[in-house]
């Protein structure tokens, strides 16, 4: 199979360019920058590919990416996406998209956290979120991968929200990520001598990713009415941590959240539920796993929920690719690594 | 003055010399091992106060200390220092001890959390718990210096707490802290292959520090039931945040949690209120200030607070001195740093 | 191919293990403790295997060993491994050593350095030094994997001390190296608050990769005299990174070595010159490569070589793979890594 | 005494400003902004000085700096400070420069290294090289403080260079820094996610700080020809460490070098020789020492020397002020830090 990366010089379309490079179904990666005037090689662009990689980063052409490729992942940031997939949403090619630009299904929700204009309101309700545990991709041409912080909260928040295990108005969510997921631009936020040894919040009640995470959570349970949710950045280059409290619902207990989440994700291979043994951010960097303890504190009849991903790989690359071989229906675990950097 | 401190080559020990040398009331610093056979240079048992520190550490005999000091200052850890402190106790000789064993008034809660022996029931009530921004140490003999998570917490939860301006069973806190909090002694937890690029949680509802906020809280507010407290060890070495979260109280919006912060620490000159502006870990390490933030979120209805400190400055060895202070009358910034490592 | 692991708890041979598990030629590997009492589920061990790793830690038996594998990794450390080693030996048992215990072939050398009885004078004349782009180990039946500062000083001094390209007594290595390569032993070097913003160096003079550089150097010229080798301890977990300064011989310049390193290496898929630009660590973190850069500096006729490799799989697993792969004539890529961590 | 700084929005200035606030002899200090239209709360522009800073920048005006203060400190850019300077030196109003405009005494050798027109050679010629422990700032008007390598580079060199105890052109310094020497302007190089967990040269052989070096050195003995100098950037924030290698001259031994350094600093505070012990980077970080240790290996005849500083201090801020003490004739001690940020 041919595909094409718009987009690859950032650091989610670098992860999702060497995954899919050891992808058993994918023959050839055609890669295309969105600004790019002229043929260059990627190592000049990327020098962290090395030495050794000899392809060319092509110019941006949406009729050649459909001729040569049988499916395009866009890799592009939130406002830009918008616009470069109008051709192929036309054609009805097949797109994954990285960006945030499709993910939510109403477009005065996007102008209002986003603050740009939305995509066509037709697209929007096509698009499929495509959060790869919960929503099949299959059948489906435009693919919304979810965003980083959403899928480490949604894997956390599904069984209790499914299942009705909490009080429904006392959703808090305390994140916490490295700072490859605020991405190669530079800024005072990311400058090392300001992120070294610090925390810094930043986006409080303002991140993008909360109405993804409501608009998800509401077609679980619609009487949610919001989540408490704060971004913690991290003096770390990889990994996500979704810290989260709710309230328990009358008669639940630290036996029912055990068997929601072992009953939820039994068949996920890519979710460890590791019960009352909470998960540290390295066990799962370098991987697609999720991993997710819990733990019901009596005396406060609250429960605790811990879920890590890597974010560039569970977090947009990796979770890409589980869209990709449920779209085309492939091996679930085709390309996806399942080890973690050692030690 | 002349002053003793007793457990000087762990971090809280090496913290307080360090301040003491430069405050201005302290004309002689006699230190002492607990365990300490025979005297020995400072610098060998702790390399990093330099080639220049002359100092000896004196082997421990509490007649002597009594007899050539007029305060001791322990620094040693819970379960030692409540043996150490009998005799002066008994002398009603003046004590400020940085360590757990005398923080909690009821020996059954000790006995709870701690796993060993609670001190004498008279001289834990006698002990004076020095929260110094609200329970002034003059007058007292035996203090007892808080936690540090205890005092970022508490400094957190003041304004909320004694104002009536949560509901009472929503308090949670997602607390964070660096290594420089485990102490000197090699744990798997804080090895550097383990703990760097990390994130990892420990003591999940079984922190010692829970039930001396939980004691102080409830001097406050007696019907505030129980907090939800976590702890996660951060990659870095200095500086403990606690984001705390709580529903607000019928009522109560932003501008009612900035007036109740600004009036409670008005005359405070080391905690600072930043308002809607929340402090990074970094803008107080180095320092004994602890800056605090807050934003009330109409959506959820919660108030979000986060109150950063030095862990081992206002977290240990800067209380202590504040109580020092305090204890003898002294002006209230004497010894204490009001500068951060830059940059 | 079955084989086993001993030792595999270690950095080392985590690493190792990981490696072999996506190895096309390994259909089998059996883990053993060297002093393993009863079998034990590695994960527990091992937490960072991952909680759906459900391979045993099976108790050590050389003739089991030998029974159900056709060769054996040793991971475990000097001064262990020279005795486990005997019956394999004796057997002519295909073993690959990560240890120390048989690179040095004179006792007298290894007892200097490591402080230890050494191995049997024959094993260790028997034994190959396998510094995978020098020396072949097929036909080799012990193989003596070289240490992690070895490889990566041997790799960037090669070109020049073959070829002559240097002033004989002027060799300096300025070494730096990860924690990783401490290994997980708790140590003062290595807890977090000591390690953490800092450099640390160690083993001045007595590092025990110094005989090996300099036994293989003098292979090459048994004129070069002496190596003034010296080790920093980085605030890093993986990545190695050795500076070499020579004088250059008369009549050499920039272009001269340049084309002795794309000389030596240029069928050495593993070795990556880079010319004037010099490597960064990251570069080659999480794969097998080892990247060097040179620049010659006709103001002080010095050339500078520097040279990185991920310390745990360039200089320990993946070379042991690299030895595995040559040992037994499969493809020399076989089960190592070309990517690295992005970003 | 009044003083002014221009330039405080830098780390050098920052770093400066905080020392002088503790300055015995300062009674106040004025902020200048070199391009600030207006006056400014110092606190917008740096949050780090903490919410209760109050402190104004001034818009630039060379005559009221010079009506309103009895000295200047520059601490802007090389290329601004040139020009900034001219109606001070016309006025011969005190001015100490952190920057690297008025180091270098040959206006060809400023054009050379830094691509830029160099200063009236007058002017270079006047200017002082303020090595606080070398060179004596007292009768000077302008002086121009050494560079952060400059300085932990020379203070390891001068009893080498001095007393003749190496062979000339053998000198290498593999030279490492935390990224406070970068600066506040956002770079890839500094940009979190590429410096953590990573290593980067930079600058070889071209790097500002080499000529101020040699021109030092030839001062203390012209026939050292020239140096090999070598700069890494560290995953820290702050510290410098200069390792330093020479061959030794005849007859020089161990207990010469350390004699050598005894008598050279035995009456500088500031220079703590710890003979063989090396000194770790951490353990002058917050003060302004400068520690060095010196190991004599006889087998390759070659001196190591490793000195450290905290690069905003010793290499900035805190030599400025001793070159401020000297110039006005203060204690020499005055308003430098002697401790270091603990654990």
């Amino acid at each position: 199979m041919k595909v094409a990366i718009v987009g690859v010089t950032g650091y989610a379309g670098m992860v999702l360019y060497q995954l899919l490079k050891s992808h058993p179904e994918v023959s050839q990666i055609n890669l295309y920058g969105h600004d790019q005037k002229q043929a260059q090689p990627l190592y000049e662009a990327v020098p962290q590919f090395g030495p050794t990689e000899t392809t060319l980063l092509l110019p941006y052409d949406a009729d050649a990416i459909m001729a040569d490729n049988q499916v395009v992942f866009f890799a592009t940031s939130a406002g830009i996406t918008n616009a470069l997939a109008v051709p192929f949403i036309k054609a009805h090619f097949p797109v994954i998209d990285l960006s945030g630009d499709y993910r939510l299904k109403d477009p005065a929700q996007y102008e209002k956290w986003y603050h740009k204009p939305a995509a066509d309101p037709k697209a929007l309700q096509d698009a499929h979120f495509g959060l790869a545990e919960f929503e099949n991709a299959q059948g489906h041409t435009y693919i919304a991968n979810p965003g980083c912080y959403a899928t480490a909260t949604l894997l956390g928040l599904a069984p209790l929200v499914q299942q009705h295990l909490i009080v429904k108005d006392s959703l808090i969510v305390d994140a916490k990520s490295g700072t490859s997921g605020a991405g190669k631009k530079l800024t005072t936020l990311t400058h090392f001598s300001q992120t070294n040894e610090n925390l810094q919040l930043y986006g409080i009640n303002t991140h993008k990713h909360i109405p993804e995470i409501m608009q998800e959570v509401q077609t679980w349970d619609p009487e949610v009415p919001a989540l408490q949710f704060t971004t913690t950045l991290l003096p770390v280059t990889t990994g996500l941590m979704a810290t989260i409290y709710a309230k328990a619902a009358p008669g639940v207990n630290g036996a029912a959240v055990a068997k929601a989440f072992n009953d939820t994700y039994q068949n996920d291979f890519f979710v460890r539920f590791t019960s009352e043994q909470l998960p540290t951010l390295k066990q799962v960097v370098g991987s697609n796993f999720t991993d997710i303890g819990a733990i019901y504190n009596p005396v406060t009849n609250t429960i605790l929920v811990v879920s890590v991903i890597d974010n560039v790989i569970k977090g947009a690359g990796g979770q890409a690719i589980q869209n990709f071989n449920q779209m085309f229906n492939f091996d679930p675990l085709a390309g996806l690594p399942t080890t973690v950097a050692l030690p």
